[in-house]
């Protein structure tokens, strides 16, 4: 079976006839519809086996989160997910992987409306690269670079659960499997923030998605607004199944301020819109955009914690 | 030196602000603007060293070929190439790598008008996925679904030079430097045929370009359209290298068949537009589009030459 054969047998549902889709795979590109009154929204992630993902992870979830990191830059955009291209690099032509990985990237690409319109399946080191496009109201895509001094800093969901699985993968399981599986599902299946990320189109002043780390991604706002942020640890949400796996406080705060792959949404909302902006969804607000550069994290005491990382390098 | 620094330094000026980008590397994604009588025309490839390149190609000659593979594609379709998304994978942080890798990237990218809009680089073997985008007027890109029985068959350039440069890469230079030379440059630096693809919209039924190797790419245009095509092997166009080089008739005649990696386009033009076609750019025609079914290659004497594979299996 060689790498056509493979692609048809697994992918063919993943790339139908959808919206805007003039002409699908099977040609030397496809041809997309943009209609006139939108602009194009276009991100690349790559997902490489034992550094981005722990090699034994099951094929579904990695098909699922390779689509997913890039969704969610999609999403801090503001954008609608629409088509994506898939670079797919295997050790070997495993059938039942690529069936299991097709699975999970489908599974998410029909929960979120996007089809697959190009990409290859080549002979390598697991490595799996996205790039997913999306659609945006011309000229109100949601930037890194809007925050103001007094507006909110809020997320969306829950933070460090992501960090809190990966770090327990593979130890014993001295925890009911509940609540376990609970927090390793958050690693794993991450879900883009996109109705979040639309929703907020004309209420955010700045938007990102927490991969790195929730400093370092607002770091990032921060940079590109000329601004810097003070936020209240205690405001930090945390969901209940890190709260009884990682019980002490410290620990918890670690991986709520600077462990990645939450892939949740931080934003930034004026004063005045902050209500109307949690009408649009649950959002917690963590703390204010400030004149100060630098990101500081404020404990109940008065005091200032500190980290020795603040977010994830990918070649550390 | 982390993954942010080493694009920021040797992919900045890769990344202007170019034609229609409204915001380009930095944030989440990039931002686009599709002008309303165009359409979107998206493919994606991948290199891996050792399979698609041999190892020891010069840095500057990958980042030329992995943008050159793409943009071929869509010169296929009649597209103007636009904006591109790389992920790098690197086996380690080599700065004198990438600086080589990102020049030559960057020179084709000047020549064809096109710039960086996303991406990422990676920790890992060699492997580099581009995915390109371009914009053609609404409705009429080229496709392969267009060839009609007594159509011309045509290619631009000249054929079997890159499989013939692979074969010998590596042998003990018995010829002139200047003819080997030439040879290995039509493999290292392939020129996607963008002006060529771009004047033939409204002249040519159908188009391909040769990544696979003659036949087997002529096959997929016949599958599409659901006819098959007669080409007289004589008409074959070999460059003077290869003449020089691959002296024996029926070894250049297989290079020219079956090799891969030419990036010339083959198009189908129905007759009483080849006249047109051959003033807008120089093409050979080497046969006709038949109602029967398959790819044959008839010899002067009649009889049809047959090779044991007529392409490239990317897991062979």
């Amino acid at each position: 079976m060689g790498e056509f054969e493979l692609i048809r047998r697994h992918f063919a549902e993943l790339a139908p006839d959808g919206d805007g889709i003039v002409l699908g795979i099977g040609d030397d590109a496809a041809i997309l519809d943009v209609p006139p009154d939108r602009q194009l929204v276009v991100t690349a992630d790559t997902l490489v086996a034992g550094r981005h993902f722990p090699e034994r992870t099951a094929a579904a979830d990695v098909g699922w989160k390779s689509l997913a990191v890039n969704l969610s830059d999609l999403a801090a955009m503001g954008a609608d997910a629409c088509w994506v291209t898939l670079a797919l690099s295997l050790p070997t032509l495993d059938d039942a992987w690529v069936a299991g990985f097709s699975e999970g990237f489908a599974e998410l690409a029909r929960l979120s409306g996007v089809a697959l319109v190009g990409g290859d399946i080549t002979c390598g080191p697991l490595t799996i690269s996205v790039t997913a496009m999306g659609l945006v109201p011309r000229a109100r895509a949601l930037r890194r670079s809007g925050a103001k001094s007094g507006d909110w800093v809020v997320v969306t969901g829950t933070l460090g659960d992501a960090a809190a699985a990966l770090a327990r993968f593979g130890q014993a399981r001295s925890v009911p499997i509940g609540t376990e599986a609970e927090l390793r599902r958050r690693l794993e299946r991450p879900v883009p923030r996109l109705d979040e990320g639309r929703g907020l189109l004309d209420l955010a002043s700045a938007a990102i998605d927490i991969s790195d780390g929730l400093l370092a991604d607002l770091g990032h706002i921060c940079t590109a607004s000329g601004t810097g942020a003070d936020l209240e640890a205690a405001r930090l949400p945390a969901s209940p199944a890190l709260s009884v796996l990682v019980p002490d406080p410290m620990a918890r705060l670690r991986y709520q301020a600077t462990g990645g792959d939450d892939y949740e949404l931080c934003l930034c909302i004026p004063d005045e819109r902050l209500v109307l902006a949690m009408h649009v969804c649950a959002l917690t607000p963590i703390g204010r955009i400030s004149q100060t550069p630098g990101v500081r994290l404020h404990a109940l005491d008065g005091t200032l914690h500190s980290f020795e990382n603040n977010g994830f390098d990918h070649f550390a």
